[in-house]
């Protein structure tokens, strides 16, 4: 089995944490580069690298000579090589869709927080996030999460059909996120998803999910990540 | 050839004119379905349907009995097929790459003119969107056009390689977006930017392109859809 590695910020779990849920549970041989040895500079060098593939942003995966980023991209290109997604391009697009779906929910998580720009602390926009959340809170999250049980119970239980995909894995990632960030809004929302909760308890349960949980390798959620937890921006959703 | 099914909002260019500018320039077969007899209403019972395939919200592509969606997943489905990008999975990943980071800079854009939520109106988050604006064009336009620029230059002319693929059309709309929307931005930021520019020449004086850009399929540019002109949002950039 080849090696992979994947580069992203050591601190947080972030968007590296959906490509680190699916090489866990394929028990696959990777190495978290900025979090060893290398530090963030081995990441930065194949930023600031002259070439004509260089990401734009974390996260990336190198697997031998082959350079891959964006989030969904990763996924895409490791399903079928993990067996998270079939090789076959229809249902390959299907749970690429899935996933494309789920990054922009997740751009709106993290949103609420920043909304006027990423390269502001949140102290300065507070008063932009206090309406935003709200608004993620009132329409978007019931939006998106009624969306996705409706996957849930048409396919029984996984969101791309019959087999689980990494979609799964980004989806219990999803609602771990929003329980940390806005545990007010999940307590009111939750109990009418009964399929995404099941979604969740059922990735929690797998046993290597359910060690690399447990695990030094999961790093907790914190104020640095995408999900954060603000109590001034939580309270009742829908 | 196929004929393909476009599902869009008939009156904005918007995420479906990535799809189209490829479709015209393949001179595929294809039909505009909701600025048609159908109208909206045929694109809202796709989305209504108790599939468990339904797409999250439009543009979504028919081709058969497939049904793709995302902007971002419909270019990577057509690529092959419209000989807009490789066949062969590596270079194809690199494509989808470079569209997916247009299309988060697509969203940012969308954002400057929304930053507290897509359901309400322009005039309710007015404040909101002038603190935006300027961040996007101090920050963020400079960082996207430079990292673009960097690849147009390594590539010598195309942003994904020697051959013109369906991120170099999207690059094009989004340059035109820019300018229509921040035309002070742009008048100022882009000079340094001389392989842009003469990307978005090069793509305009295709001839299928040219042709469609003058036809009445191509709407025009209006503050309904993702790049809007409002004055008091634009500004110096960088």
């Amino acid at each position: 089995m080849k090696r992979y590695e994947l580069y992203y910020w050591p601190g947080i779990q972030g968007r590296g944490e959906f490509v680190r849920l699916a090489l866990e549970l394929a028990g696959a041989d990777y190495l978290d580069v900025a979090r060893g040895r290398g530090g963030v500079g081995a990441m930065q060098r194949l930023m600031d690298a002259g070439s004509a593939q260089r990401p734009f942003a974390p996260p990336f995966l190198r697997c031998g000579r082959q350079l891959v980023a964006q989030t969904a991209n990763i996924l895409l290109f490791l399903g079928p090589r993990l067996e998270l997604a079939s090789a076959q391009e229809a249902a390959r697009l299907r749970v690429h869709q899935l996933q494309l779906t789920l990054m922009d929910f997740v751009l709106e998580a993290h949103d609420t927080h920043h909304p006027v720009g990423a390269g502001l602390y949140y102290e300065e926009q507070k008063r932009e996030a206090k309406r935003r959340a709200a608004d993620f809170r009132a329409q978007r999250t019931p939006k998106f999460l009624a969306y996705f049980e409706s996957l849930a119970e048409a396919n029984r239980g996984w969101l791309g059909g019959r087999r689980l995909s990494y979609a799964d894995l980004s989806m219990f990632q999803v609602l771990a996120g929003l329980r940390y960030a806005f545990p007010r809004a999940m307590r009111s929302i939750e109990p009418a998803h009964p399929h995404l909760s099941a979604l969740h308890e059922r990735v929690a349960a797998l046993p290597r999910i359910a060690a690399y949980l447990e695990s030094k390798r999961r790093i907790p959620f914190n104020e640095q990540g995408i999900f954060r937890h603000y109590p001034e921006l939580d309270g009742p959703a829908g």
